[in-house]
């Protein structure tokens, strides 16, 4: 595996490879990698004859008042995990590299933004789709791998591959979970103990939904209603929101109907925790 | 010359011909090609094994009040020119394949947009970064070839390529000028004959301005008074703005030194016409 921290060095090794015919898999994250991340590594290792880690905390996507100083780095443990998951060129560049000077141009996400992360995050997107913009062009890969456990992000970045005609596959993966139901996620060092003994309620919820929506229910109120009920009781979480829009146009619905997802985020003292499932109802 | 008027199947002719190692040379156009255009292509046939020409007036890089509708057309001329000029894929998409349904994506540029056009037409350096970002993925040049007479343009392209680390090298070529000075220009048909007539002082100020740098004036605001004074003599026009900025960071200057742009633009009845020249000081 070799590291590579330099934006050139990146896309002349990258060129070699492609010369050779070779297929390319991406997995882009902002590291300390989790079985998530190991998912995507493993699948992108099955898919393609090279693979590509970045792992990059990206500036542009947190806010100001946002985690980007809390947010967990580990190089070391990121470098163990790739290497166990075979990856072959590790980019690591740091802010310097990627960001020298005020960038002369940015991406605006103008569509999806204004439901679930993208009201509570304004900006976030942009800071996605700006820095995938320079990776995609860095790495250029022929598959990119995604969680779905950023359903909105999948969805954003499926719109920014499509309108700026990346030659690009998408591809998105289910989330990988804890024993006890937690997705995967590097935020949840920052539970506190307590916290992350009532996290597992967020899943809870969600498949607390999905009973309701089998039973017939489909109020989407009456389904966003019981889930804050069952969070406000088992966590001290705060809920910055549970919401429920048709997928993957992120849509509002008046009634449970087609494909959808039913999202939520809440708040924990120094970890803001995301969680969603994808159910479809065809009657 | 293969004539392409779908996305998809530019992207697979390229993909054809980078597998056999073949280089891809670009000039993006809006059409009506001129002399200024022909220059491009004749510079891409010289520098590259496969020439792409694509023609597409784009809306995007278009005011509420600008001459989107008035904007010269001619598939049958340009086609011939094309051909002329030895071009092998000629792509001619229309509004419909470029822009399906309201982008989901767009590129903002940030920098150098707050002088000379990017002052007078809001949005406009923006419509061209996008579309730029678009065709630069479908057709995934060695090379892009642009005109000088748009600095300002060639200077955010510059930015764009960089910041989003494209692997594409920039080509800016000199402006092409009639016999009598005017710069060429899809626009100059819509010039009136008495226009067309008073339209050769334009770049007659411009060639007054190195004369007077190079008598010793440094005093931006002298140079432009005296090239308003003649524009406003010898033409019925209305001057839009007469400009002095560093080349390429367009960054004002109180006193002439270095690499610098003096840049105009005056808008007759039907056509508002561009110029400028780059003029290099050192002592």
């Amino acid at each position: 595996m070799k590291v590579i921290t330099r934006i050139a060095e990146m896309q002349k090794q990258i060129i070699q490879e492609r010369n050779n015919q070779k297929s390319i898999g991406f997995v882009p994250t902002m590291g300390y990698l989790h079985e998530g991340h190991m998912s995507l590594l493993k699948r992108a290792r099955q898919e393609n004859d090279i693979v590509v880690l970045s792992v990059f905390v990206n500036p542009l996507q947190f806010g100001p008042s946002e985690d980007l100083d809390a947010y967990p780095r580990d190089f070391e443990h990121d470098k163990k995990v790739a290497e166990d998951c075979e990856v072959d060129y590790f980019f690591y560049p740091d802010e310097d590299e990627m960001f020298p000077s005020t960038p002369s141009v940015k991406v605006i996400v103008q569509d999806r933004t204004e439901v679930l992360c993208g009201r509570s995050r304004p900006g976030h997107f942009d800071g996605v789709a700006t820095v995938l913009t320079k990776l995609f062009n860095i790495v250029f890969p022929d598959r990119a791998y995604f969680g779905m456990k950023d359903a909105q992000q999948v969805a954003v970045v499926e719109g920014l591959i499509h309108n700026f005609h990346f030659p690009i596959k998408l591809v998105a993966a289910e989330t990988v979970r804890e024993a006890d139901g937690l997705a995967k996620s590097s935020r949840n060092v920052n539970l506190l103990p307590e916290e992350r003994k009532q996290a597992p309620a967020l899943y809870e919820s969600l498949k607390l939904a999905e009973h309701m929506i089998n039973e017939g229910v489909r109020n989407p109120e009456r389904i966003i209603s019981s889930m804050a009920q069952h969070i406000s009781r088992q966590t001290s979480g705060i809920i910055d929101y549970i919401e429920i829009y048709s997928y993957p146009d992120l849509k509002p619905l008046t009634q449970i109907q087609g494909k959808i997802i039913i999202a939520l985020a809440v708040k924990f003292s120094r970890a803001r925790l995301i969680d969603n499932i994808i159910v479809t109802v065809n009657e």
